[in-house]
């Protein structure tokens, strides 16, 4: 390690108490110094720190029991609905899926140093663009405290040095968790401080870490809309957000309609509070007469609540309540769904592009024209072709694990694995050339 | 065109005196509305519209020059530079270059539709990775008119809609080019609102252009530095950036030495004023006694004022001036370079990545570890082994015009082409499946 290097990982203020501005520094001092290491790491490395945390993670089950215990006390005290206190706790079996992904994650191919866009140009200089890490990773998230460890897990494959910000009720739990694994990293030859936890709950220091422009190159929120929103106005640094799944299923003129009832009742009752849940159902104003009446009754026989437009309820009087203009926006998250006709297939395009989030949406049909140009034309992060919403998450798609689903359309969109945790550099392999 | 595109595309007011607030609000709601068509336009009626742009620069070259010279006049008024009236002017020549260029994008591969990651899951999905436009790209930028063009070509070629803000000395010369294009556009049935300039000098309508962040995209800014910090800080919405390029050439103590002078020589002589000159020549001690005299001698022949280090200057006193700190971060765009020996091949790569600026960097070695490390630790959009920092650029990686050299690393990072101007999404193909 060079001196500037040493330099950098030398906190100013070992041990004293540290302002929320000179924590912060402090952290973002030493996870660039941890990033200038981890860049050029082993793939072996990496892997062998977290197989060391699987197996830290399950040696010292009771402490981070004992640390969990302490958030649910204290989570009980402040009244907690029963919801967020089961989101909180570490039960055996859940520290043992904690050490599962992290072996999964060792076990994915390791994005760094990939080559693309290979080519040896007229005057014999070779070049291609290198996959390489991002360098620092500000994580912001509330409540389940496997975050800590599953997000920290694909950093660190991917070569990013990380600081975590999690929630303040699951303070202790996370401590303990990103404590194991700097300890493994430790272990591994790699530097400790890859794996940072903001040790405070004060959230002064969520503000100063959005500051912290010359430490930390990205932030990725994963939480609710009012922390992404905050985060948004206040953040100096790029943002990818994970904001919400307004996602629709169209039931084309063309569907094979027991396809698109099988496809519907999957997209919004498979599980009603994920992003990738179906909200709005389109349906052609051609097969409407036919579709809706027994799309309804599937639905209903699930529970779910459907709001439709005049046609949709003229044509299905009992069971379908009144929708209004806010229903074709909304991300229900729940046994609900907006139900339309529209009158073309371009006006079901206009129709989700306009009041979708651009997360996931469906087509059912078997023309060929019309599958193509919905694939085209639908601004989304993800289209599905005659099958469920539910499939767009990384583990569905194969990318192995994921930070998230990203709905921006910059850098990374869809789900978030590692190589979206990458960026790349140019590399240029010449023999003396000048121009 | 469905119902809610067209009403899109009517705009509030036509004809009458808008607001600027106003003024943007409509031109970004038309650009939405043509970027909506575009997404899946032919390949082949992109290209016409290229072409057809092309031969009415050729067709209306009096009316270019004759909008160009009322820029000129009031650029004399107001008492710019010849250096800025040679910017500014468009001769035949130029005209015949720009229509030039515009018949080379139309040549180049078309990005959109591309397909990567491509798999097929257990299940039978088959799934991959879809190129798109991103939407509407907003492009700020000074000077020279020809950017209209090269810009206004790149967006068109992938798929976006463009707003474009000029300069205000080339206001008249940017209108008549930007009005070219879109009448090419509408002739190849095209939407015309597919290319846009905003027809004001008033700088209320940078500031409302960076707050559009419903209707627009992206913002890529091409200028000075007090340019994009303005960007930078004002902006709502995401900022690709092109910032300074303070490139190394560092000589490693394996370096082929004469290959290392010419490399130098080039790397700092070749063009003064672009951003992947070299700035800064760091020479490994177990070389710098033999180094140093012939490269302060082959750069003080072309007129090179070198600032080195008191150790630079203990080799070679005569014809080193002393380097303050403040040289090692400098980005001279002129016949000077900072020299600097350093300890070893770690500190090299620690004084890279701390003083440079992440553009270009050059090893000049014939030892393979190096080289390798070199590779891998820089954290540079572009990382040169044995060649000249001045091929990076997208002519010189082939990869067609640029429309700038990014120095983020998200999104896009070194030369930026038709690729860097796309984002993706995720396509799956079913035949029925569910979770």
């Amino acid at each position: 390690m060079s001196q500037l290097e040493t330099a950098a990982t030398t906190p100013a203020a070992q041990g004293a108490e540290l302002s929320i501005p000179q924590l912060i520094a402090d952290m973002g001092r030493r996870a660039r110094a941890a990033a200038a290491l981890l860049t050029a790491a082993a793939p072996a490395a990496k892997n062998e720190a977290l197989e060391r945390a699987a197996t830290l993670f399950e040696a010292r089950r009771e402490d981070i029991r004992r640390e969990n215990a302490k958030d649910l006390a204290s989570g009980r005290q402040r009244g907690l609905s029963d919801a967020m206190l089961d989101r909180l706790e570490l039960t055996d079996a859940r520290i043992q899926a904690m050490a599962t992904a992290l072996r999964e994650v060792a076990a994915l191919p390791d994005p760094v140093g990939e080559l693309s866009h290979v080519r040896v140009r007229p005057n014999g200089l070779r070049l291609g663009k290198m996959r390489a890490p991002i360098g620092v990773v500000g994580i912001i998230y509330e409540s389940r405290p496997n975050v800590t460890a599953d997000a920290g897990a694909l950093c660190l494959k991917s070569g990013n040095a990380v600081i975590l910000r999690g929630g303040s009720e699951a303070l202790h739990s996370n401590k303990v968790l990103a404590a194991l694994m700097a300890e493994a990293t430790g272990a591994a030859g790699l530097p400790q401080d890859a794996i940072q936890l903001v040790p405070t709950t004060d959230r002064a220091a969520v503000g100063e870490l959005l500051r912290a422009d010359k430490f930390v190159d990205i932030i990725i929120p994963r939480g609710g809309k009012s922390l992404i929103q905050r985060i948004m106005d206040e953040s100096r640094i790029p943002v990818i957000k994970h904001l919400d799944g307004n996602c629709s299923v169209y039931v084309d003129e063309f569907a094979d309609l027991a396809m698109a009832e099988t496809i519907l009742v999957n997209s919004k009752t498979h599980r009603y509070g994920v992003c990738n849940a179906a909200e709005t159902l389109l349906v052609h104003e051609a097969v409407a007469g036919d579709f809706l009446p027994r799309a309804v009754a599937a639905l209903a026989a699930k529970g779910v609540e459907i709001r439709g437009c005049a046609r949709t309820r003229a044509i299905v009087p009992q069971g379908v309540v009144e929708a209004t203009e806010e229903d074709w926006g909304e991300e229900y998250l729940a046994p609900i769904i907006a139900a339309r006709i529209v009158d073309s297939f371009d006006d079901a395009v206009a129709f989700i592009n306009h009041y979708g989030s651009h997360h996931t949406d469906v087509i059912v049909s078997k023309d060929y024209g019309r599958i193509t140009a919905f694939t085209r034309r639908i601004d989304s992060a993800c289209v599905h072709v005659n099958c469920s919403s539910r499939f767009s998450d990384g583990g569905e798609y194969g990318l192995g694990a994921e930070i998230g689903i990203s709905t921006d359309k910059l850098h990374a969109r869809g789900p978030m694995g590692l190589e979206e945790l990458t960026t790349s550099k140019w590399v240029a392999l010449g023999e003396g050339q000048i121009r």
